[in-house]
């Protein structure tokens, strides 16, 4: 069975459990509170969740590849769709939520929370902010008035964009773009989403 | 056929047209020199490179995501091996090849060039430098003292690994460690690899 080691209030494992709640496979949730034990490093020497064990010795980080493993595995799903076009924008924004904006938020996170008061505003950090705001505004261009991200459908995309503003929003207390706001919330009302929260402890 | 838009001198276009080339895929590369020019931005408004455009309608940023999109198109190719414990960690460590290294390198190229010299040197530009020196360790330990990054043959892991070196070895001027610089070596003495250098007319 898939295991998922996450943060209790991580919102990177809570995409991967959620999608095990949308394809209906069972998961194992394993909740730390920051930071991680010293023995989880032993399975990943970066120390950094969410983790994904499954059978087949398959032991690895890296939300947005959790994700991409579990439609591989488990799928074919409606949420990786087979038309090429749409295929392609789904990959490209799933990917966009960690390489052009969580991974930007990271430094902002490490800057806030670990940098001394007078270092904490700084250029590196403006440029994080400037380039997150610039693909949030894409993002929320590619959405328009749909309902979803790609197509008509839920797709990888509306479940690795919606988290990755989690951070944006929760831990950076940044805004969200108002449609990309809207389009969360409709995201967290499935009760899918819901019970992939609560399967980590998070009210 | 495929399109691919690129920088002359853009490794991470470099790394899909290497990909096409190691499938045996026809491929169109289009170069441009620094910036793109304004009209680009109507394929892509964002306005980075590379992107991607296919048949059926098929128009993507992300590197990563263009990598994956050719893999579920004209695959299966060993690039992405079946066996689950392979797959996930090759999926982990070329989703990491941005996530976890280039989406950091970003901030610290924006540095590098655009900010002004007082202002270079800053907390969160050293934290983006700690981190990706962190991973790069991981990443070598990953790789040990095997000639692929996962199994005994090539993948998009080290396709994705590699070229992200290039970032990190050439625009920004730091160290690869010894493993990895081997690694990458190897990467680009083959004829393939080549090829999609010399595709976009880098010397």
């Amino acid at each position: 069975m898939i295991t998922i080691y996450n943060f209790n209030h991580g919102v990177r494992g809570i995409r991967v459990a959620w999608q095990c709640e949308e394809m209906g496979l069972a998961y194992n949730p394993v909740g730390f509170n920051f930071p991680v034990p010293a023995e989880f490093r032993a399975k990943h020497p970066l120390g950094v969740l969410p983790f994904l064990e499954d059978e087949g010795g398959v032991a690895v980080g890296e939300s947005v590849a959790q994700m991409l493993y579990i439609t591989q595995r488990y799928g074919p799903t409606p949420l990786l769709p087979i038309e090429p076009a749409a295929m392609a924008r789904v990959l490209q924004l799933t990917v966009a939520s960690e390489a052009s904006l969580g991974g930007l938020m990271n430094p902002m996170m490490g800057t806030k929370f670990a940098a001394p008061a007078d270092l904490k505003s700084n250029w590196t950090d403006g440029y994080c902010h400037a380039r997150v705001t610039e693909v949030l505004g894409y993002v929320e261009g590619v959405l328009g008035e749909r309902e979803y991200l790609v197509g008509d459908g839920l797709s990888l995309a509306d479940l690795a964009i919606s988290t990755a503003l989690g951070v944006w929003q929760g831990a950076l207390g940044q805004q969200v773009p108002p449609g990309l706001a809207a389009h969360r919330k409709r995201m967290q009302a499935r009760p899918t989403y819901q019970k992939a929260v609560t399967a980590f402890g998070v009210e």
